[in-house]
């Protein structure tokens, strides 16, 4: 399994509209790469650092694909300019983006 | 759920053993905190960023706890000082932590 990350880093004066991102931006990734092979998206939104303090991240998506080539085709395909453009709706803070292998 | 983020950002020189982390520090977690209430451990290992460039982060474990009060008592409890304490085994890397609510 692959995963790509996207993390919302806090910013002084950000917007993050979480509703929007939960109820409209996660559903619309859903199904813009499912078909080409997205297994699962976890989302976390953030309390506070582990100590206390302010959260780093407003907000983390954890996106799962069976494969690297899925993961490619989905960021590749015919939806992806619609998810990316749909992120304007919901915040001006620009991610932190990651590729991971996943197990344990 | 309430989701411990424990993320070690990529440094020039930075030291991290992934085979140490992934066979001994991620058991000996799993073991200290489950009768405290985790319930599930997730591990990326950091391969580039989202546009191909040097992966933002080494590594990030997502520990998983059934309630606040879980992760509190884990944090606090008998055997934090032992987890933290190996830390130094695997990498000199401050790692950045989080504290998140976790859904869909």
């Amino acid at each position: 399994m692959v995963v790509f990350s996207v993390l919302y880093p806090a910013q002084s004066g950000g917007r993050f509209d979480q509703a929007y991102y939960r109820a409209t931006h996660i559903p619309l990734v859903q199904d813009a790469f499912a078909k080409s092979g997205l297994k699962n998206v976890e989302i976390q939104q953030g309390l506070s650092a582990g100590d206390g303090g302010p959260a780093p991240f407003v907000a983390m998506a954890h996106l799962s694909f069976e494969s690297p080539e899925a993961l490619q085709a989905s960021l590749t395909g015919p939806r992806a300019a619609e998810v990316f453009a749909d992120i304007a709706n919901f915040t001006d803070i620009a991610p932190v983006t990651q590729v991971s292998a996943k197990d344990a």
